[in-house]
């Protein structure tokens, strides 16, 4: 039953070149090893949390339950218990989680959904904060309200529980709450045209409509994203490209504002697009995307240059100290390029999905699963001092923020995963975008994939169920032309072979399948040099190290001389190696690589010389260690770079 | 009469390798003419600023004398008054100004302190927003309620007018303030311990001790000095280290926080030295100076590299589109390096102070004198839209601000400028530490100095009233060993000639003077490339021109085809000229440099290329031309660079 599967499920009459698959299980390997300690660590742990944050005695208040001070530090605190309950309800539909841990969970849903139904006024409406703090206030404040965007998550973790578990208690209080919302929001007569300050809604509604087959939830969802943009927001105190309302986004010819909010709010058009046929925003989607990943994407796939309003810099401005790069932006990336992904069947997005999970994404959590961070800058500069800038999201992994919107988000992706690494072709063939041990299925076709992607690069496919369609694999775009080999029970496939072509990314095998069917694929892993855009100023005289889908990095740890590592001069004409011994945890696989890092020679009192007057450090070069980006901070919190100064020959 | 002359102005018992001129007049030249425009048009507009912005309305609250809704944006607003006051009360005791102009601005300034005279309160507390908005919270919000940086303002203001009128009614009410203050707080039984979250009250507190001799003043200064670093303050938003908390100023061992509280701090503290002896705050002030300019200063002096905390960053980030680089912190670095240089007569605090006035500060006010920068980066990047950041302060110039403190903050500094070129020795010398046009007197000598300085770098002095004694000129830093010649009445000067000695940047000139001796300086102008320290990232590849203490930045305007800066490459292998033609208002000598500017090729959807692959610019040459930095932002909202990528040859 697909409606059972996961998130981003759309209809059968939808649009989109792939659909998800109808089986998608992680058996192992990196993915796997995060997603236990998701379901066994932060899951349950992020219950604490919101207990100690106050998130439930807020809810309690709202309820008439409860009594004490209220909180009013940020007013969309709901929503981090919704996004855990997303992650909950994803946990349960989960095969691996046992019957024990199944019951402590429905137990700890059984209490929330309580709450919530008890908190849930009459009319439908919920949202403590504005049932408790500003009463007076509901939607009046719809720039800062976040009601809209409580609503949203509400729905969604609706949605997931529908799905996973076929229980409608929660269901029920979101659609209470959606057509209260249906009824306030409108063009016309007694209706309040407006939108929320924090796009969210649209995509919720659209998957509301996939679970209820009520189409008016749709046209709300694409009410939201039409009239966005038309300056129904206040300039406030970032201006209206802040939250996307200066042109409408069929209109707009770059991502502004707020990273959040912008690809919250495209992921939110790709699902009208989806079940629309809205063409015209389907193009505003790709167009706005491929402006941010040329121009606004950092090398991990982060977004967001600016702390001030974490918001995008102007074009190929990537300071590598400051990136902000929110976890939540990461995640948001995942969203829209998968359904960017669904939507056109391009490998670019899956090699973009790829990138984000396995760097931008995944350095936002702890390998103990109860650390998180806020902000993925790229470098840790020496002399450095955590916690010199508290107002700052600081650089290191911390339990929990009073603004919460990072864990539990984190926490909702690992546990739906599975269900973005594969998907179906309209023919009925299966397609693998991402590599992991597991069990996929779609249409016909059913597979166990063998790997220990992404440390080696083969990953072994064996066909369980078969048909005669195409199994898709992709060849990453950092493999290159000639980077990969592939065979088919033993024999090599050639592209314009038998069954075989490679097609812009992907690789496509289509013949007659028969069970225990075998396709190897190796793709090279070479650690390898990658430059920044000719434009970046702050990246300019650096490579970075990367591996396969890895974006690597070098921490003080990995310098036990005492190196600075602004010191630090990779030189470039001495090879990389792979090394498998390290003593970094998580790390499987570090790179070695020579370099020079003396002191520059310093001269008076003013740090700027005349040019060429070389205070460049010394050409003595020694071996260092570099290791995967987003296992970066688990040793301690020292200096860390991404980019590497070239040692000048 | 050296009391009615300007800002600083130490007892005769205070320490101090130097002391302030007797005699300071500017009579033309760049300041000249900048100073024209601050006496005709900033001044007498700031009246109109403030009285639009509400800042009379707020006082008259508190004095009961208006009606309304009290403004309750920045709780520090009365000090935009008395920062406009004190410059007000420069321009009143400057020679220039004419009787009309004078009667004009006294009829001001009697007004305004009527105004304070109704707003004090009996026990002498005068801040309208705590009488206004928050009369409940007096002396209970110090972290952020910015009183006692108000009193400050408020004494020096009155400091400035009692030394250039002689008028004491603004000093009456100034001290009213000072001794409520002073029974507020101090240790012990029913006092209050505790200092303000922004220093400012130190360095007024001694000016005060200064013109009434009143040694509690002095001992006031001194306690908050000594009490901050000791935890008084909570961590707020930004951390104890914003507010300077985290260390007491004698044991810090480099600038942290907030860059303008940090700098005013020091500036107290050298101010308590001069007057205590206390030579433990002398040495912590140069050693923080120090640590700071080597490793937190933008080649324009700019200081701040944060615009979330208007903050010091890390060693040696310098971001240049998102330099802070507040006009406010800029000043307060005259403050101090003008302090340090009369405790310690070391050139390099003079060679500090040009370099922050002609860069720094000056790019903070339009020629027009209506216009204001609150940052002044070092970059505006191609595809930056104005207003894009509405809740960043922008990077072009306007006419106000809610939080206003820059604009009459510029007007105090401009007004008593000419107090800070010239200075003089304890025996008697007279020491011309920056050129500019005007007449100049200490101990026994006078001289009058013809320049046109910095456009041109003759600088002719003729003496006026003489006496055997020293005549010291600064041997800039950036000139080298071998840039300047001087005469003394024709006749060449050598190190180490008779009455000649170069001393670690100072020329001194010791002989038994005439009136009508002349001496004659010139200073090697040519433009220079200068390099960026090794470890800054963001500045990585390029070169900056320099010409004298200018740094000359490109604009888009001075690319009539349409080139996009940031695919600029500098040939540095082509001679930099001067260029006198330009349309560039205010630029008298703009220089010329050859360079490319192709875009790169583009090549996928993925901005990062395999390293070695090269997309960088094409090296199709052309001229260029580049302006003063302080100049930028005349001709239109474009692009511009300081730093510019050397072209690879």
């Amino acid at each position: 039953m697909p409606e059972r599967l996961g998130p981003l499920l759309p209809t059968a009459a939808a649009r989109g070149v792939l659909r998800p698959a109808r089986e998608a299980l992680i058996s192992g390997g990196l993915w796997g090893a995060r997603r236990a300690v998701n379901a066994e660590v932060s899951v349950p742990r992020g219950y604490d949390r919101l207990a100690e944050a106050g998130n439930f005695h807020q809810l309690r208040l709202a309820a008439g339950t409860g009594t004490g001070e209220p909180l009013s530090l940020v007013p969309f605190i709901d929503s981090d218990v919704y996004k855990w309950l997303e992650a909950v309800a994803w946990q349960l539909g989960d095969p691996a989680t046992g019957p024990d841990e199944a019951a402590a969970l429905e137990e700890r849903v059984a209490e929330v959904v309580h709450l919530l139904e008890d908190a849930q006024e009459e009319n439908g409406y919920l949202q403590s904060h504005y049932q408790v703090v500003r009463p007076d206030r509901r939607w009046a404040e719809l720039a800062w309200g976040h009601e809209l965007y409580c609503a949203g998550h509400l729905i969604q973790a609706a949605v997931a529980h529908v799905r996973a578990t076929g229980r409608t208690e929660l269901l029920a209080i979101a659609r209470r709450f959606a057509d209260h919302v249906d009824e306030v929001f409108g063009v016309g007569e007694g209706k309040l045209d407006g939108i929320c300050g924090h796009p969210e809604i649209e995509t919720a509604l659209v998957e509301l409509y996939r679970v209820t087959d009520e189409r008016r939830y749709l046209d709300l969802a694409r009410y939201f994203v039409d009239r966005r943009g038309h300056g129904l927001l206040p300039a406030g105190r970032f201006g209206v490209e802040y939250w996307q309302d200066h042109a409408p986004v069929r209109e707009a010819d770059r991502v502004t504002g707020h990273a959040v909010r912008q690809l919250y709010l495209l992921a939110g058009a790709v699902d009208v697009y989806a079940e629309s046929g809205d063409t015209e925003l389907l193009a505003a989607s790709e167009r706005l995307w491929e402006e941010m990943v040329a121009a606004r994407s950092y090398l991990t796939g982060g977004l967001g240059a600016h702390h001030t309003d974490e918001s995008f810099g102007d074009p190929f401005e990537f300071p590598s100290e400051r990136a902000y790069t929110e976890t939540c932006a990461a995640i948001a990336a995942v969203h829209l390029s998968w359904r960017l992904l669904l939507a056109t069947g391009r490998a670019r997005y899956a090699d973009h999905l790829e990138r984000v999970l396995y760097n931008g994404f995944l350095s936002g959590v702890a390998l103990d699963g109860e650390h998180y961070s806020y902000v993925n800058p790229l470098q840790v500069r020496d002399g450095h001092r955590p916690g010199a800038h508290t107002g700052d999201h600081g650089a290191y992994r911390v339990r929990w923020f009073v603004c919460a919107c990072c864990p539990p988000n984190v926490m909702r992706l690992l546990a739906s995963l599975p269900h973005a690494v594969a998907a179906g072709d309209a023919a009925g063939g299966l397609v693998l975008h991402q590599y992991t041990p597991g069990r996929f299925a779609a249409g016909a076709l059913a597979v166990e994939v063998a790997t220990e992607y992404p440390w080696q690069g083969d990953v072994h496919v064996r066909v369980l169920e078969a048909a005669e369609a195409t199994l898709t694999l992709r060849l990453p775009h950092w493999v290159g032309a000639e980077g990969w080999r592939a065979t088919v029970n033993g024999e090599p496939v050639e592209d314009g072979g038998p069954g075989a072509a490679v097609d812009d990314g992907w690789l496509r095998l289509t013949r007659a399948w028969r069970p225990g069917d075998t396709v190897a694929l190796e793709l090279t892993l070479a650690p390898r040099l990658t430059a920044p855009p000719s434009r970046a100023d702050a990246l300019r005289g650096c490579v970075a190290v990367e591996r396969g889908p890895l974006v690597y990095c070098t921490e003080a740890a990995d310098h036990p001389d005492g190196t600075a590592l602004d010191d630090l001069r990779l030189d470039i004409t001495r090879p990389l190696s792979d090394d498998a011994a390290t003593t970094a945890p998580g790390v499987v696989i570090a790179v070695r690589a020579t370099g020079s890092a003396e002191p520059p020679e310093t001269d008076g009192w003013w740090a700027y010389p005349p040019a060429g007057t070389g205070r460049e450090p010394g050409a003595e070069t020694r071996e260092f260690q570099l290791i995967p980006y987003h296992l970066w901070g688990h040793r301690e919190q020292g200096a860390m770079r991404v980019w590497l100064p070239v040692l000048e020959s």
